[in-house]
């Protein structure tokens, strides 16, 4: 079983980087399942809109998972409950719209991904993650795939819950910092873990802003409203093969494309 | 210019690690100048004493620059002010003990390193690294090469930093998430970026501290005493090539040795 | 039915204070029923030991609340599972020591003391004090008294609560900020409110806590150990009247002793 | 010399509430010097316009202080560097528009007011405030009364600036929770003080904000459009008289008027 999982798109540079490499990702990987997180899809980086939604199914996407941007844009509570492939962390409270977490057939087996979001320095106050993700655990039957996405801003809450889940779980693969970390690695009972998998958008700017925009806020500390850049270009994802026996990772590879690092390095 | 900067150093494993493979990175790489951030050397993470100085230094680090915990061993009090290749975040108010900038002179030619914090999600409330790096520019003369070691949790004021500067130091590197990134690049004007250097220590570990403390506190949120972990090793650093005229960023290369990653992959 | 509510009482000053106006307070308002907030009644200000919390049953005190101070001497865990009358945070997250609310039989009736934390700004990550308040709510019967002790930074939060509460509580007590507010009133549908309750230790403090070592800790932003200030003593509560009938609040009166205010204003 | 000092004056009902009053005030104490806060006048409750601004002078209000809402209306940017008597806090950083401090002649002679924002679980990193007020009254001469507006979230760090200034200027009046404390006092050296002064709008309401809004952003934690309250109405603030010779603070009166405690009590 290969999962290909691409991190953070980011605004229109995002969506179009995503179809341009998409194709020849998936035929020099020939991933069985492909997964994002589509929390800052939308134009303005703010959460996802329907058509955006489509178009990464169309693209090939199976899951798209989200993050603390869920609910950027407000059309999508018309639509959260609707979408089987579309997740937003499962520790919001009892009651929220959409799920946390869902179910794929694939040809090589039942694979779950679960979204969770950290609490550290979060200004949201959510349940707690691993108790969270006890609770779904226990429901899940059949020995799947699993994947969960810890969309979270600290290393050290997403390495605890990986390090949690160890042999419990296919993979952790962080999310929401925008930058891909370099710590790959398999956990001693077969948890594959990255602390950010990084983002898809534009490669001069501040995690997907303009450059200029941020640094007059961190400046002025006055309001400055941030902008998607619309300067250059980068794609991060990690590549995964898992276990069809075990179910546990097996390998993984760190996918970096950018300006500076263009298809294939 | 080869300059070697090495990640937080953390505990007795980190100290140990950094003894192991320092003689055979600088006979590999034959850097001009070896920096390393200090500010978890000592035993219980938390600080440094002027012991683990001393050592850094007759292993051939050239300056040992700190962070958030440059304050855990107070002993620093009685000797920060008499160590000239010591630098603690030049954003602390004026008149705290220590300086937050050093000049090294090298074979190659005059060596600056400054020290910066970030404020986001800081409980110390610090001023502004901005106009404080600013300040520091101005009163720097003779075109030296620039080192600028940005201890910060986020990923946002990180690469804000690094553009500001962009063009006006030599390198800017992150530390403090203990995690190293994989976005090592040189900016448009020539100032090598690293988000996060990442830290030499025990592998096993969250962040550097035992597993299962750290899960217990994010469980059960009661307080518990957090120790440096005691098993595996990792050394996270970046290997960076200076041009003697222009000062500015050549060549970067991460380095990742750990018990997955023996050296030399 | 008259309560009579206490604020934080913060070390020996506090401590103190409370044995040295209790029973004037006592003979002059006739309580049915003493509650005290006791999360820093602990020498150093943080937690409270066995020998603190029986002391204050002696002096006539009938229940104690805590907050997030509750751990701050660690033979808590020794006794808190033993003592009927010390409530913590029910919000703590499920199999935390100790218990999140207590029924308290007095001649008037059932009197019911629920103990809750606030979540914004808290560096501790608790369940939902919304729903965790529900869930006690529909657990208890034969239409007690009940009081709410909120411990919490923010007044938008604790007054939140207190409107999501009114009418199915007798009262909501805020504790936390260590000053007492001015803004008793009996809300629309009965429960009385008041934002904060205050506090009783030295009157010359920040807080309960040395001036000289904060100010120096907001100055240079170095670590300070704060010590309890041993100047002057306040004591500030509150009194109220729950009808019979409704068990909703009559008629609520601010108590404030210092060395401003001496008794009895 | 008397002062009156309004709080934070909420939208509407809070530009009606204290038109409605102020006269009364007037005549019944006829301060020498009014100023109100001003940071939630607009509509929405953030941020202030001209001519809200306006019609506050005309009302007879000699300053209107500001906070962490101070460009919420973004006019705010046009108009602010033109009038004297609206300022912001003076710790934003250099070159921030508008100004910190200003001086009023008065019949009893020069009086200073500064505007200060406190750091503490502030979302925006402004300058020390201990410095930034120190430099100020470093920079005024004659004597002046001096009325200190500490903006900020936590008691402690209200308090800390307090005894800071005890002795160097007439009063230290906190802002920004809304809720007025009970703990007027004059600290030894003869600094008047309260840590909050309240507000003036919607009596129910969540400080200032319709109470149900509020609930569901808690409850559910989704964003939630916030509107200023329409229900009821509360003015809080404080009277103080200062010494014409020492400058210090001689009395000090806090008014509270709102529905269940009518004009005058
Ligand atoms: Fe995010
Ligand atoms: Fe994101
Ligand atoms: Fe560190
Ligand atoms: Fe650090
Ligand atoms: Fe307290
Ligand atoms: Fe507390
Ligand atoms: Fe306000
Ligand atoms: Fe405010």
């Amino acid at each position: 079983m290969r999962m290909l999982m691409i991190g953070d798109i980011v605004g229109q540079i995002g969506q179009q980087t995503l179809k341009t490499y998409l194709s020849e990702l998936k035929q020099t990987y020939l991933p069985d399942l492909i997964v994002v997180n589509g929390e800052n899809a939308a134009t303005n980086g703010r959460g996802i809109t329907q058509d955006i939604y489509r178009e990464f199914r169309e693209l090939g996407v199976d899951c798209v998972t989200m993050g603390n941007h869920t609910w950027g844009q407000s059309e999508i509570f018309d639509f959260i409950d609707n979408e089987d492939r579309l997740i937003r962390p499962a520790n919001y409270p009892e009651g929220t719209p959409g799920k946390g977490y869902t179910t794929l057939s694939t040809s090589k087996g039942k694979f779950v991904i679960i979204n969770l979001m950290g609490r550290t320095y979060s200004s949201i106050a959510l349940d707690c993650p691993f108790r969270t993700v006890d609770g779904i655990l226990k429901r899940l039957s059949g020995n799947p795939f699993i994947l969960v996405d810890m969309h979270a801003e600290t290393t050290s809450e997403k390495q605890a819950l990986a390090w949690y889940l160890d042999g419990r779980v296919s993979a952790v693969i962080g999310t929401h910092t925008h930058v891909q970390t370099a710590d790959e690695r398999i956990l001693p009972k077969g948890t594959g873990y990255l602390t950010d998998i990084g983002m898809v958008g534009p490669y001069n700017s501040v995690i997907g802003m303009e450059v200029e925009a941020v640094i007059r806020r961190f400046v002025t500390q006055l309001p400055v409203r941030f902008e998607v850049s619309k300067e250059g270009f980068v794609l991060q994802g990690v590549l995964m093969d898992f276990d069809p026996a075990t179910r546990r990772a097996k390998k993984m590879k760190r996918i970096r494309i950018d300006n500076d690092t263009p298809w294939l390095n």
